[in-house]
């Protein structure tokens, strides 16, 4: 089994949010659910969140926290043009290397830009930018590369602050820099129907089975009536390193879940079936 | 003005999340933006959002940093009878002071429990052990108490994780033991409409001057469309602590949103409204 698996895990990491839109609470901050939910799949154990404001030193207060004692930071936000996107100049000071015109960020900008008909400013190009060492990470969606860089056990990921850009880099560029270090994780969805059960008197149990297995997403769907009878699907998710555990752990709890159902005056006429991918 | 003043304010504040679940990206920290948003408007700079697992030393771990070094610390999470809510635990060794039975905290159980008909077990008292100098906090909406206590000129403050909980116990019992701290602040919402510009053109500009003004908020509502022209209703609401300071800097953000529509081709038919709170 993976996810949370406290701090005997090697696979930890942390995701720091840099933004004072988030500090005001104007932003929900989505990017790092998103961020945790997926590095929790592919194996790692992410142990902080922590968001900051857009302060070279606050951000390089939490950066040294975290260098040499995780494995892998991965930070959002604050890499575009304007004078208070100060990441990769935190980063730099974090790191102890000088932030240095990055080639290939350069480039990237270069093509970004001339696709748009629009100059390379310099406001622009502070963008490429970048702590020395840095890997430019594309960016699908907008302008800003991100960057990837290794300092002293601990790989460092700042990608945009912008979900879908974020995202995008995500997908495209990260999982295969962290492939190598990750465990084959294989995920698996089994998926039934209940008849006659209102979805709030299943809810407490589901809530407390989702507490209990955190390596498990477990979710309710009304599906409307047959016969004036509620009929709700279930969808259990679970992600383990053994594929067969993971399915046996997965079937378990929606099998956990009909017979208390069925405790409750509901049936399933629908069989328990399942799907394996990764 | 008040809001994101910099390290350069008094009013200090951190939240810390406590829960595993948000760690695994199950759940959005809803709470923390809630938090963020309401102790901002109350004159406070919220400069760290802490998410952490349920684990005492890692919860301790961030406490202990934030001690004596901001003048609030607001947790949410952890505070019910289960062994994985070890909040209470967590605080007493931050500040160093026993784990008891808190004898409010206490009574505050027994009457929620003998209103439900339901006895006072084990379990549920575990949820009145507070550290040591705790003063206990009614839960309007549900059975855990939070505990307010002062360390070293830092209030801590624990509340509950389930979000309508902590917006109850917030709002009647930890506001009147801010306020003393708190300047007073008045709120300032003004409001107009803008018609013959889409919202998507407007946006960017929004986005700029949210960015620029961080004590303000800046919304925009489609309100549909006049001769086949789109109305949108541009709200901005301004937090400051000279009454009339924020209602001319309220006025100002919305003349000049409406000044830049009519660049755009827009128009503006609706005078500028002004309302003012607190």
């Amino acid at each position: 089994m993976i996810g949370v698996g406290g701090s005997g895990s090697s696979l930890r990491a942390w995701i720091i949010s840099i933004g004072s839109e988030l500090l005001v609470g104007r932003v929900v901050n989505t990017n790092a659910s998103w961020l945790a939910r997926r590095l929790t799949f592919m194996g790692f154990t992410v142990d902080r969140i922590i968001v900051v404001p857009d302060v070279v030193s606050d951000i390089v207060e939490e950066v040294k926290r975290g260098l040499g004692r995780v494995r892998l930071i991965v930070s959002t936000g604050g890499l575009g043009p304007t004078h208070d996107d100060v990441t990769m100049e935190a980063m730099a000071v974090a790191i102890g290397k000088p932030l240095v015109l990055n080639r290939e960020a350069e480039l990237l900008l270069r093509e970004f830009y001339s696709k748009k008909g629009l100059p390379l400013t310099r406001e622009r190009l502070k963008m490429a930018y970048m702590p020395e060492g840095c890997r430019a990470l594309r960016n699908p969606v907008g302008s800003a590369p991100g960057c990837a860089v290794t300092h002293n056990e601990t790989i460092l990921i700042m990608l945009p602050g912008v979900p879908e850009e974020m995202e995008a880099m995500f997908e495209s560029e990260v999982t295969a820099i962290l492939s190598p270090i990750t465990p084959q994780v294989a995920i698996v969805e089994c998926y039934s129907q209940i008849k006659g059960v209102p979805e709030a008197s299943i809810a407490p149990l589901l809530r407390e089975l989702s507490k209990r297995h955190l390596n498990a997403y477990i979710k309710s769907h009304p599906k409307g009536y047959i016969l004036e009878k509620p009929v709700i699907e279930i969808r259990v998710l679970v992600a383990g390193s053994v594929g067969e555990e993971a399915l046996s752990s997965a079937k378990q709890i929606l099998e956990h879940i009909i017979s208390e159902a069925v405790k409750l005056g509901g049936s399933s006429d629908v069989e328990v079936g399942c799907q394996t991918t990764g």
